[in-house]
């Protein structure tokens, strides 16, 4: 992708480009942005997933109000992750098998943008399928990327 | 405000509803929650303020980009100060000044409202008014809440 293409997809936000945004002066500082991000997102989707589960009631409003921030959110953590920021829990895998690591990180975008769509259905089914399929796509990450 | 009116803001994506977002088990991950949002916040403010000051050339796409992300942002913190979530840096102060602290939050949220619409302008001048409008209410803020 040129320069050009990947400052379009950045400004029509459909996947937030990583050239555009990831500057950090320091390895620490691109840890502690994806790790922050990650943290957030990790907070929104329990309270969805208390929902799916029934250990919280059900309440539309509530469940779009998190899955917002989630579908936003998703679009971060990869910005953190750039060329020499090796470090935290990451495995040095996702610096060798960039093609997999980006394929994952679009497939969250992805789910997480259908979370928004099923938590505005205002149904707790389509809410519970969206939240597993969001959950499947957080642990195919981790398992392969993150260090125990 | 009752707890329809704030759902109803909430879903209306005008400002996140604490009420209905703010669920933390541990006071400690109220802070990490906070602390994590406005980590992220500091790191696009100092992208576009490095345009805004010529540390960085000006690129009108990457303000956009960035910018999006502070308006976004610029809405979280505020969830992780709920009750009983004293400790940090947060003086307090948030807890017994809360309307002067919602009057802070809301103004932050209109003025990186209004950066998003001006980095989308195309036009250095605008941004850099607009990263000072918001650089000024991330201060006051801090001045009045934050301990040294």
């Amino acid at each position: 992708m040129n320069r050009f293409a990947s400052l379009t997809l950045a400004a029509a936000g459909a996947v937030l480009c990583v050239p555009a945004l990831a500057q950090f002066a320091k390895t620490e500082d691109a840890i502690e942005y994806r790790q922050s991000a990650m943290f957030i997102q990790n907070y929104h989707m329990s309270r969805l997933g208390a929902m799916a589960s029934g250990r919280a009631p059900y309440d539309a409003a509530s469940a779009t109000a998190n899955a917002e921030v989630v579908a936003e959110i998703s679009k971060l953590p990869w910005i953190g992750f750039g060329p020499g920021t090796e470090g935290g829990k990451a495995k040095p895998e996702i610096w060798k098998e960039q093609a997999k690591f980006k394929e994952l990180n679009e497939k969250l975008v992805g789910e997480t943008g259908k979370l928004l769509v099923a938590s505005k259905a205002g149904n707790l089914d389509a809410l519970k399928a969206a939240v597993s399929a969001v959950g499947e796509t957080c642990k195919s990450c981790h398992d392969t990327f993150r260090s125990k």
